[in-house]
Order: C-alpha cells, then sequence, then structure tokens
C-alpha cells in the first residue's frame, strides 16, 4: 500500500491556453514519460508501459484469434539488403541510423537499425517458403524501431518508438487484399472498441503511400485542436518485393509463382492519441479497456474506525471481478487523491467514509464526465462493471461529436478556408480529381493536405475542388501529426 | 487446421557423435531459429518464439508479485554516459556496436546500442529519485541487446539477444542484498519448476564478476554434455553507481544519502539450456509450462468413419481445460506425425483410433521417456493432466540424477584430471583458498574454471586443491557455455 506522498500534484497548463504544452504536460505529470540525454528518445515509465502493455495483449489477442504468430528478426539491417527494393531504400534510407563499429573495429559492411522489416522478412521468406503448402505466412513481431526524426515529441514522433509490425505473404493477390483489408479493420475495431476513439477508415493517395506498396490504407482520428492523426497503417505490397528479393513458390499446378504480401502496424503513437482524444484540463482521461488502473477506491476520513477495513473489504470484492482495482490508503488527504488519480486519468473511482457505511453505500464519479452517483454496497460490483461500460460508451459518444462538429463538406477552395478560420482546425470533406498537382495546390493553398480517400464515400459535387474537373473522391483533408 | 505437409522430418545427428551439430540441428529442425544474411543475428521462428513467450509470461507474472514494474529504456546509450562508471565502461566498452551516422549526418557524439542498461537506469533515477518517499523503484524492461561477439551460437551466443533486465534502486543495503538474493531465488525457482532443470545457486568469485558489481549471484546449471551453462545472474551494485551518477535522496533524518542498486537478468539462452538439458536423438523435448503445444492429437486410421469427430470432440474437451492442445488433422502419415511432434518435443500425445474408439479409450504418449499408456476416454482430462504433471517431475529427476553422476568431488589437481579423462566433462566441486592465482592455475592445468561459490557449502578438505593453503570456500568448477 502507497505511503503518504507530499508531493502536490500542480496544475498544468490548461488546453485552449496552450495546446502542445497542455500535451507534454500531461505526459510528465500523469508520468507517462521522462526525459534522456538521448536526443529524440525517452523512457517509457511505468504508468505509461502499463498502458502499452494493455494494449498489446488485446491486439495480440485479436492477432492470434486471425491466425498470425510472433517472431523476432535482428534489430539490425546490412546496407546491401536495405537496398534491395528501390523505392523502399529511397523512402527510408534518409532517416536511419548506421552502425558503423563493433567493439573497436569498423564494420565490413555498415548496418542500419531498422526502420521497418519488410528486408528481413522478405530474406526470410525467401529461405522458408517454397511450395503453395508453405502459404500463407502469417506473422507478426513487438518490437522498437528507429527513425533519425528531426523533431521530436512524446509518443507523437521520436527517433526510436515502439509498435508492432505485422508481415504476410499469399499465394493470390486477392488473399493478401484480403488481409490488408482485415487489419484494417481489426485496428479500426480496436481503436473504436478498445480506446473509444472513432476513425475513418480509407485508402491514402498515390504520393502518401508507404515506400515500396501499391497501395496503403490507414485509419485517421481527430484529436482536440482539430489536428488529424494516422492512427494505423496496413500495405499491400502486391509482388514488388517478392520480386526484389527472389521469393518463388511452387504453385498446385507445380508453376513457379511470385507471392503477394501485406505488411501493418500500429505504434506507441497511440498513446498520443488517447492523450489528446480524451484528455481534459485536469489530465489524461483513459478508456477503460487500457487503463492500467480502472478502479480506485479513496477512503474518506480513513482514521476513523471501520473505514479502511470497509475500503479493503470492497477492494478485495472488486479485485475478484477482475477489474484492475487499486485502494489508496495513503495519508494524502481525499482533495490530493481526487487530483492525482484524475491527472492519471482513472476512469472510475469509489470514495467511501463513514457516513456512506452507515447508509450502506458509496460514491460512484465518473473520470470522462465528472458525474457522481451513489451505489448501494450490496451491489457494488455490478454498479462499478455498468460505469466501466458507461465510461467507454461515454468517450466514444463525446469523440465521436467532437470530430462530427469539426468535419467540414465544402466545394471550394473558399469554403474550406472560411471553414477552417470560422471553426477551426477539423477534418475537410471535399472532392477532388485524382491529379497531384491538385493534390499540393490545396494543400499549399488551405493548409490542409490529404488524409485518406475514406470508403465511405459521399459525392459533395461531380467536381474537384481544386480544379473544376470531373472529381473521381471524396478526399479527407486534414493538418496531421 | 493443417494441410497435408510433404516434407520430411529427416534425422539428426545423435548426440554422442558431435554434440554441436545435433544441437543446431535440432534448432533448425524443431523451427526454433532461422539464420540471416546480418552476421551473429538469427531469426526466432513462431515455434521458438513461443517458447519465449511462455517464459516471458511465467516470469513477468513472477516479477509483478514481487512489486516490480516494467518501463522502457532508449536502446541508445550515449559515449559520455557509457563512461561515467569506470568498471562498467571497461567491461562493455570493447564489445559494444556504434551508432556514428543519423541520416546522412554524423552525429556529434556517437552512440552505442545497449549491452545491458545501467547507466540509462542510473541516469533515470537520478531524475526521479529524491526523497526516501521515493524509495524503492523495482523496475523490470524486456528488450535486446547487443553484444559484439566473434563466435556465436543459437541462443547460446549471439550479437543481438532478447532477455529481460531488472534494476532496482534502495534505501539501504540490507534492502539490496535481500532484493539481489530474492531475484536469484526467483529463477532458480522458475528453472527448476517451469523448466524442470536443476541449478546450483552461488556467487561469482571476483575476477567473474559482472562489471562494475560489488557481487554477482549466477545460477549454474549442467549440460548433457558435462559443460556448465549459466542460466540467470542478479548483481548487487552497493552504491558506486549511485555515486557515478549524482543519485541521492534525503533520508528520514532529513540527510543527504546514496541508495544501493541492483541488476538481474534471464535471457533467450534459456532455450539453449532447455534443448541441452532434455533433448534427445529424436529432437527437442519441452517442459509442459513454456510447451507452445503441450498435448497433440493425432487420429489413427483418420479416413474411417468417426475417427476426425471423435478426435475433434477430444480437442475440444482438452482445449476448455485450458490445456494447448493441437489436433493434427492433416493428411500425413501417423508415423510422419510421430516424428515431426517428437522433434518439437510435444510432452504428451494423444493417439485416437477406431480401435481405440471401440474400446472407450486412447493412447497417451509421454514425449520425455518415450512411454505408452492407455487412458479411458471418460477420464482423459484427467489423464492428460496427471501426465504433463509427470513428465515435468520425471524431465527434472532424470536431469538431476544426470548431474549427479557427473558431479565430481576432488581434493587434488590430479583428482579432477582423472575424473575429467575418466568420467568425461561435468561438475567438479573443490576446494580453494580464494587467490586468483589459483583460480587461475586451476583452469590452466585442468581446463576447467570457476563456476561458483555455491551457497551449500560442504567441507571436502581444509586445504585449497590448488596450493594447499587454508582453504576459504568449496567452488564449483567446469567448463562453461
Amino acid at each position: 500500500m502507497a505511503k503518504n506522498n507530499n508531493k502536490m500534484v500542480s496544475a498544468i497548463t490548461s488546453m485552449n491556453e496552450d495546446f502542445a504544452k497542455w500535451y507534454t504536460d500531461i505526459c510528465k505529470k500523469a508520468e507517462l514519460v521522462e526525459y534522456t540525454s538521448v536526443k529524440g528518445c525517452m523512457v517509457i515509465r511505468p504508468y505509461g508501459y502499463a498502458i502499452w502493455e494493455n494494449i498489446q495483449r488485446i491486439l495480440d489477442t485479436m492477432f492470434k484469434d486471425l491466425g498470425h504468430e510472433n517472431v523476432c528478426m535482428p534489430m539490425f539491417i546490412p546496407e546491401s539488403l536495405l537496398n534491395k527494393e528501390k523505392d523502399h531504400v529511397e523512402g527510408f534510407a534518409p532517416e536511419v541510423a548506421w552502425v558503423t563499429h563493433g567493439g573497436s573495429e569498423p564494420l565490413e559492411e555498415r548496418l542500419c537499425v531498422r526502420p521497418t522489416s519488410e528486408t528481413l522478412f522478405c530474406e526470410h521468406y525467401a529461405n522458408i517458403v517454397h511450395s503453395y503448402r508453405d502459404l500463407p505466412k502469417l506473422y507478426n513481431q513487438w518490437v522498437s524501431v528507429v527513425r533519425w526524426e528531426k523533431t521530436t515529441r512524446p509518443f507523437l514522433r521520436s527517433r526510436e518508438f515502439l509498435w508492432q509490425e505485422g508481415h504476410t505473404i499469399h499465394a493470390t493477390a486477392e488473399e493478401a487484399i484480403f488481409e490488408t483489408e482485415q487489419m484494417l479493420n481489426c485496428y479500426a475495431d480496436f481503436c473504436e472498441n478498445a480506446l473509444a476513439m472513432p476513425v475513418v477508415k480509407g485508402k491514402k493517395t498515390e504520393s502518401d503511400k508507404f515506400a515500396g506498396a501499391v497501395s496503403t490504407y490507414a485509419i485517421e482520428a481527430l484529436m482536440h485542436d482539430g489536428k488529424a492523426l494516422q492512427a494505423g497503417t496496413s500495405h499491400y505490397f502486391g509482388d514488388g518485393f517478392a520480386k526484389a528479393f527472389d521469393i518463388q513458390y511452387q504453385n498446385k499446378e507445380n508453376k513457379p509463382a511470385f507471392p503477394h504480401q501485406t505488411s501493418w502496424g500500429v505504434t506507441t503513437r497511440l498513446i498520443g492519441a488517447i492523450i489528446m482524444t480524451h484528455g481534459d484540463d485536469n489530465g489524461l482521461v483513459l478508456p477503460p479497456a487500457v487503463a492500467p488502473v480502472q478502479v480506485v477506491i479513496v477512503p474518506i476520513a480513513q482514521h476513523k474506525e471501520g473505514v479502511l477495513d470497509k475500503a479493503t473489504e470492497l477492494y478485495e470484492r472488486l479485485k475478484k471481478t477482475g477489474v484492475r482495482v487499486k485502494l489508496d490508503d495513503s495519508d494524502n488527504s481525499p482533495g490530493w487523491k481526487f487530483a492525482e488519480y484524475e491527472m492519471k486519468g482513472v476512469p472510475v473511482r469509489v470514495e467511501i467514509g463513514p457516513k456512506d457505511i452507515e447508509n450502506g453505500q458509496c460514491v460512484i464519479a465518473t473520470r470522462y464526465n465528472g458525474e457522481k452517483a451513489v451505489a448501494s454496497l450490496d451491489e457494488l460490483e455490478k454498479a462499478v462493471a455498468d460505469k466501466l461500460i458507461e465510461a467507454r460508451d461515454g468517450m466514444y459518444k463525446k469523440a465521436l461529436e467532437n470530430r462530427e462538429n469539426k468535419t467540414y463538406d465544402c466545394t471550394s477552395l473558399e469554403e474550406i478556408v472560411k471553414a477552417l478560420e470560422e471553426k477551426g482546425d477539423g477534418f475537410v470533406r471535399a472532392m477532388w480529381c485524382g491529379e497531384e498537382a491538385c493534390e499540393d495546390e490545396v494543400k499549399e493553398k488551405t493548409g490542409v493536405g490529404s488524409r485518406c480517400i475514406p470508403f465511405e464515400q459521399k459525392e459533395l459535387s461531380d467536381k474537384c475542388v481544386c480544379c473544376g474537373k470531373p472529381a473521381k473522391h471524396m478526399v479527407l483533408w486534414g493538418k496531421a501529426y
């Protein structure tokens, strides 16, 4: 049990005053991360890492239920291997970290620290895939990768970040495309259910594809400040990598054929998304599914006889239901504890004091909306379970309303500029002819870039918002993290 | 369900013919690892990685039950940070990989890829530990580390390997020493219970300590070939790192004080230990607790009516009990399947054919001793559960007998040489005066080095086996992996 802790939870910068500072204040005050002398890298502290462990556990189960297996590739890629697929190396070489020495000796060939592992998976597949019987391989790994970013921010952009990268190889294009879409849906379900964060599913435009991909799908979420955050991506590679790495298999007709591949990933960026989707001026607000502590019990007037005993009894009862519960019986004041667990985004708080005990009840406070309700102690387990479900649903609804309020349908560049000026940053939906020149011009003139071509299309007009020529797609535009 | 697979499980080199080749044959044929073009690094394949996931899950629960929390430090260490503790840098600098370039630009200061993370944890502790109220911090991380080894072997020695590293910081020396010993006991319990592998707990001699430690404890296991394998280590640092990194806290008397630290780790080397402790000429033999598949069901004459239905029914029944069960209903012959799952070390095989069904029974084969027994289908769940417990106990007993047969008590260098010659490599127990010169001389003259000073001492004589002066300790000697 916790000791008395005299440090105060100092207030954080308000979101409206300085959004960027509000964000980093939460990262620090909720004890998610700490800076290090390694520029652009951070320590993920126990509370932040526990969120990631919950994300991992849920996603890993979803992946395995879909037949995926985990593996572990080396963290290094020899330069010659990285160079094998032209588009891929062009995309990544400028931002990798290079190992040039082992001990005191220079290496014969320099090695990059993996920025992503397509090349290693391809080399491995070339070794183990020979027949249609060896297909598909549905592999994933949970590792960290390195990209030498110039400017960094906790969780959103750092030189090293944690992620999972799925890499699959299939006999046919159809199977690989099915996989690409399936994994995007898997990510979307996870974000909406577990993180209570609505997302838009769509396809990236040609200019915004992953290096080496035939097509890239993404899920896009809208943050509190009206900026877009790409929360997950899924790539279809066709047989381009297979050809570059000479991966061939004998098909059922006993003829040589090239397999088709995919890759897909989500990162610790999701923790940044949680902060900026649900957080408020009191701190973090965590979706129950990934909260390290789902319920905190705060005894009121705990020095009075029977209070701590009762609080402990409630703790034991809740623990038995499998909920992640903590009893804070430290000497800190209830007010201090309220602020502390609000900062840390604990979804539900149970208060129990002498009067509550007399009345056979307790107070249950919900973090996301600040509401308090009284519950009978006889029905504590059910009341807490209900509140956790209510919290997820309420958080999702609130985030969806926020997104809808900040999604603007526009049919001209002027309308885009006006909407953004009057209503603030947000998602813009507008038609597009498919030409990269128009994509660039929209960005230049309005500030919003193409986020994706949503699967769910709506014909807002038949003309491109930029050039006026026939429109091909409705595009979701926004300013991006 | 698996497809027909025509590849044959080819026989492996026998253990007595060529132990090293037998070992690598198992690594390949049981599909644990695959080589890569990254020299000294390997792919851990799904079956090998699933063993590691089970090791992780069990150990992680043990660590958390003892109050530890997981964190994640950067994978890079700036050279100046590595240089802060003199002994530590001397121990590790010769074998680290150096990152010198980010993208196309040379770095201002080169970074090493962590060979271990004491320095990063120290920097972090200096930031977050200020008062006795902040102590202890009981942290752990599951990551990979890099050491630029010249010669490498799968799991036993590779340039990158997976491990966990616990790093704790305490107010007093007593607390830190308690932690160091507690974690060694935790490792020993894990090895003996979960891996069915007996270990000797002891302290390393001065010359064999971890770089920067006051004392290093280790668990040592004996492999089939009579060589010793260090299976886990736990280090007590005193306040040396705290002084080097200026970590100070205000104690209860409001005076500045230096905290005391520990670190402890086990690696994927444990998978090598499993292979060389339990494996045989038919392949891997896995302890049930970490086996990816604990029970495989092989239908006999599966084309006959009712066989596959019954096999599926048994599969569903076993699955419900929480056991990791697989039904192989592929078109491969039962003989092929037997060989395949023997190679993969699946602890228990259930055979079910038309005659068994008629008689309301099945055959249960145990991998470690090759025994077959008949069980009533009515009591399948209990029979399988019993066999899994029996397998762990039987494997432990067998390994312990092997170790005892290969442990030689000697009172002179001549006796050591003779024992090793006549009985083969093994553990030697002999007295030692405590002088490094004698330690070196024993190694030079007999080939065995000091493994540890076992906690469990026995006075074999009162004289050092080497110089004849008064003995201080009984030492466990051996040839080491």
